[in-house]
């Protein structure tokens, strides 16, 4: 065992308890209450930053701060690392739901629970420590390494993409690495291939132009929220499949060694559908679960709002009702392109009768990974090291725009290592991390580093 | 003129005043912040009976008080009439849209503005001044009169139904009148000879037990809202009509002579259609528009909801959904019946991978009137006399549950005669009465007593 990694095995304790005190500051950046707990997240991470031996600012934006850690003694000839993670976490609500409150980190059952362990304060902390480990351990580190970490990730980066348009040079790196992801399953670390993109639609479909009383005049007038239901239900086939013309012109099949990669993952189906709590019948049947998860696209209705919903019978015919309509996306393609299909469709399935009208809100990009090889071999080396499995090849089937926005702006490509498991609850109540992760992640980080370096 | 009428016209400016002071009384029996108000709707009401020569009590009821007036000087063979109608209100909200205060009255362009004024309030005191014109001017009624007044129609009349029952030989008449409608059109009053039932229903789909990620989730999971919005899609064919199996077994098709009487109405379909804000494109196209509104049956979806309905996109897998969905009935539909039919439809259309459950919120009967020949001539007469126009026959879009249950507690036949107009903004803000129909509303019931007795 290199002195690093000794470093690491003596300090876990440590380590851990940092990690706990990180968790411990309430930064959710959706609530302005919040502000200064945010603001003193950003200025703790710089401390823990200079002790270990970086440069480190606190970057003022019209939102919450941006921390930008760098160490750059490697020298010219070493590779820069960029590391990117968020220290700013969703709202804990609704917090009947928590075990322990979200904000008091505490073990139990081998997992550290507490709002931001997995997303994303955790994972990135193991970085800090990582970088920690190579610095007191050998005075150095084999890599130029600059540490980005914003706080406003949660409410949409709204000034993270601008920052780094207009610091590329400074943020000029060989590699990005974001560990804001999970593994595909205990004991099988995983290489991300992939994230859908996004288009997220609203359709407003408007008939009278006030509420009217179903019994004197229903009858003549076509109803909206009939309507809507009439529209929504031409978007499917019978086989699950998107009934929207040329929405498949674009989507490109995966290759048959992604595809065999995929086919081959020990996907526990049970437990997926255990953890949805529901079965897995939806979406196209010819392709296996986690291929309709990763390589295929999808149209959920995110949203139904119309007429009277409260308690009891109210007689209204509504003038008005509107759907939430989203679609996943997957290489090539393009959401302004579907947006634009949808409202074709949507336009030839109007009934007479009402008005359609639609809102693009937001879209984003499909992703695949460009790594080299020479960045897989890196990664998988420092995985077998740290976990003892090579790694599998997994799909994410959500949606992270900033990671194409660091492949334009800096022209390098993206490693997504993350170590949180499936069933995190990830936003939602009782998020957790697996403790062992802890000393695993950091671990494998620390090889990562020399493997790179 | 005999005496009651021009007795009419001499007092009719206190009449007027009088309809002002009850409008003025907030008696919204929604809001228990408004029981002060609506119980002093109630003396109100007790004491201008009193000063009228009835008899006159305020009830007590688990709810709202009955008010019931008696005037039985008539003789034993004199028939009785019983008059109902109800003193509570609708809520007047939305308040900023009213242009004159709900509860302070205001005659503008030749209207009544108040809420209560045609819904019922303002067309109830009508038959208490018609009653003061034959015993102020004659000392006398031609008929044994009840007067009967409920605090709880606007919310669903819980303690009407068994004080009837309970009261039946207190409340024995021949004939029951209510003005609680209106005429079909200005000039061209109007005799009701039906009225739709309802059954009314919400359908619950469930799928995930709980809202998952789309990104994590979307593609083998059903979506509850997509599959409620399916499922919605197959009640209706291309045609308008209402696809459930058996829907149309138990409808009676009108009469010819009612069915003539009908599609020769001088009805405005332009009118309707600026009244309505939209087309008139939905339903039985083979059928008129007032077809469609009185003798055909309808579907209707009330309200909607599901997954995540504020404002930007939020990428939920909704767990649930759902919706209200309600039917307009005809003779011979019974709402019972038209709840199984859709239990079983919804259940057939209903896809793998999501739950359905249905819940009955409440259902009435369709009703057709039974007038005998000697009622609705007495009916014509005194609209003749009071408007110079023959009334016509017209339907009822929506539904009154107490009229039916008058004629089975009490084996009396019920006169719809109503007085207001199309577009009266019932239970709607700038709620209206036309100020010539005060005058001509209470004369005609003046006549209506004379041509019962």
């Amino acid at each position: 065992m290199n002195n690093v990694q000794k470093y690491i095995g003596e300090e876990l304790p440590r380590f851990t308890q940092e990690i706990f005190d990180f968790l411990r500051i309430p930064s959710i950046s959706a609530k302005s209450s919040h502000n200064t707990d945010t603001r003193q997240a950003a200025d703790w991470l710089q401390e823990k930053l200079i002790e270990t031996g970086f440069q480190a600012e606190v970057i003022h934006t019209p939102g919450h701060p941006i921390v930008l850690g760098e160490w750059r003694s490697a020298g010219d000839d070493a590779p820069t690392v960029l590391v990117y993670g968020h220290y700013d976490v969703q709202p804990p609500e609704p917090l009947e739901l928590w075990e322990s409150p979200p904000f008091e980190p505490e073990i139990r059952n081998g997992r550290l629970y507490a709002r931001g362990s997995a997303d994303d304060k955790g994972q990135l902390y193991l970085h800090v420590k990582a970088a920690e480990a190579h610095l007191k351990a050998n005075g150095t580190l084999p890599i130029n390494l600059i540490i980005l970490a914003e706080g406003e990730e949660e409410v949409g980066s709204p000034n993270l993409g601008p920052f780094v348009e207009a610091n590329k040079d400074r943020l000029a790196c060989e590699t990005v690495v974001i560990s804001d992801s999970g593994m595909f399953a205990p004991g099988l670390p995983s290489l991300i291939f992939s994230l859908r993109g996004l288009a997220y639609s609203e359709i407003h479909v408007t008939g009278p132009s006030g509420d009217l009383h179903s019994g004197e005049f229903g009858g003549p007038i076509v109803n909206p929220a009939m309507a809507l239901a009439q529209i929504l239900a031409t978007l499917f086939d019978d086989n699950g499949r998107i009934a929207i013309e040329g929405f498949y012109d674009d989507v490109l099949e995966c290759d048959s060694e992604t595809q065999n990669a995929i086919r081959n993952l020990p996907f526990d189906k049970d437990g997926f559908s255990e953890l949805a709590g529901v079965t897995l019948s939806g979406g196209e049947n010819e392709y296996s679960v986690p291929e309709r998860l990763w390589t295929r696209p999808t149209c959920e209705v995110n949203g139904l709002l119309s007429g009277y919903t409260g308690e009891g019978a109210k007689t209204v015919l509504p003038s008005k009702a509107m759907a939430k309509v989203s679609f996943r996306l997957v290489p090539e393609q393009n959401p302004k392109r579907v947006y634009e299909l949808l409202k074709s469709h949507v336009a030839k399935f109007t009934p007479e009768g009402v008005e359609v009208h639609l809102e693009e809100l937001i879209g984003g990009m499909p992703w695949s990974a460009n790594l080299t090889q020479k960045l897989k071999n890196a990664a998988t080396n420092a995985l077998v090291e740290a976990f003892g499995a090579k790694p599998v090849l997994a799909g994410g089937g959500g949606s992270i725009p900033i990671v194409g926005e660091f492949e334009r702006a800096l022209g390098a490509p993206v490693l997504l290592l993350g170590f949180s498991l499936p069933g995190a609850n990830l936003h939602a109540p009782n998020e957790w991390f697996p403790e062992e992760h802890i000393e695993k992640g950091i671990r494998a980080l620390g090889h990562l580093y020399e493997e790179l370096g």
